[in-house]
């Protein structure tokens, strides 16, 4: 079985504290938490991050979105650029020490974003999800599409489940990305053991 | 007569077309301007940047609010922070290219900048200003209070007029940060003169 690398998505509605102490729980079996709160300050990303390592996340699995400056000065892993977000290319240069993941809904954004250096691409969403309730989920077949299109690694994002994460990983995804799927579950560690060996 | 610092830092309302047409005109009298868009994305600052350069504002009189990131990758002169952004230090030991103002409204405030390593504070306002009418202004005597405890370069912003821009520079300010006085101005030429020249 392959190895699947997991990202798990903060959801900007639940407090970093509660995150993190889901995030502790699940640690092990997490390659990546990403702090995605568009709502917060730089002040607060800033606190947000404290609280992360406080509970014992280590830099190294922290990723956080959009905001390059505050990823850079706090020495995490890495940033996950969208498309509002600075270029990757010019962050790319500027900050060489960052990994950086780009979110994309094409495979012309995705070959895009492996020219302009992206370390990988988020890409969804693949299944319907309760995030995107209205948008039509793109599914495997394009999923696998783009994998074929690009050698950087695709992480796929958007309603996926334990039941359909082997079907994720066989179409050549590197791995996935949870948000309400964990951090809404009643046993998150139950739940990443599922989503890691299949459901 | 002391030379003035002069900043011109855009409202967050006028598209940033105009207010690069208006800091085209008052280039040569002009220290700096400012970049002060919180509604604005990365990439949208980052074009606005553009915008400016096309005018003709060259980089080295551009500060960017609160974005460390967009500062950084765009080269610019740099940034402002606010009680939301970043540490002052944080910023300083990261990117040390970048000039640091911070905003700052208590005495307290300033100190706590200069120690950290700002290159100078933003205080006030001042003055009644359209932008702030429910907030008591700080007035001329405070201002002067905190010159006298800090020996970093204090702008002063907040309802300042070609006619008490003097009063302001008597209390020992380097300069002034002005807002509306210049971009509503009818004729922003014959104002910013008014202000460095006095009312």
């Amino acid at each position: 079985m392959t190895r699947k690398e997991i990202h798990v998505i903060s959801n900007g509605k639940q407090p970093l504290e509660e995150f993190a102490q889901c995030a502790r729980l699940i640690l092990s079996d997490v390659d990546y938490f990403h702090v995605r709160e568009k709502q917060l300050s730089a002040k607060q990303l800033s606190d947000g991050i404290d609280i992360l390592l406080q509970h014992g996340i280590p830099a190294e699995k922290i990723v956080v979105n959009d905001r390059v400056d505050v990823a850079a000065v706090r020495n995490v892993a890495g940033v996950q650029l969208a498309y509002h977000s600075l270029k990757v290319n010019e962050v790319k240069q500027r900050f060489p020490e960052l990994k950086i993941g780009k979110s994309v809904h094409s495979i012309e954004e995705a070959i895009d974003a492996e020219r302009l250096g992206a370390d990988y691409v988020l890409y969804g969403h693949i299944f319907t999800s309760k995030s995107k309730p209205d948008v039509t989920p793109r599914g495997i077949r394009q999923l696998e599409a783009l994998v074929n299109e690009v050698s950087i690694p695709v992480i796929a994002i958007g309603g996926i489940t334990p039941f359909n994460v082997e079907s994720v990983m066989s179409a050549g995804a590197r791995g996935v990305a949870i948000m309400s799927g964990i951090l809404e579950a009643e046993d998150p560690l139950s739940m990443i053991k599922l989503y890691k060996n299949g459901g």
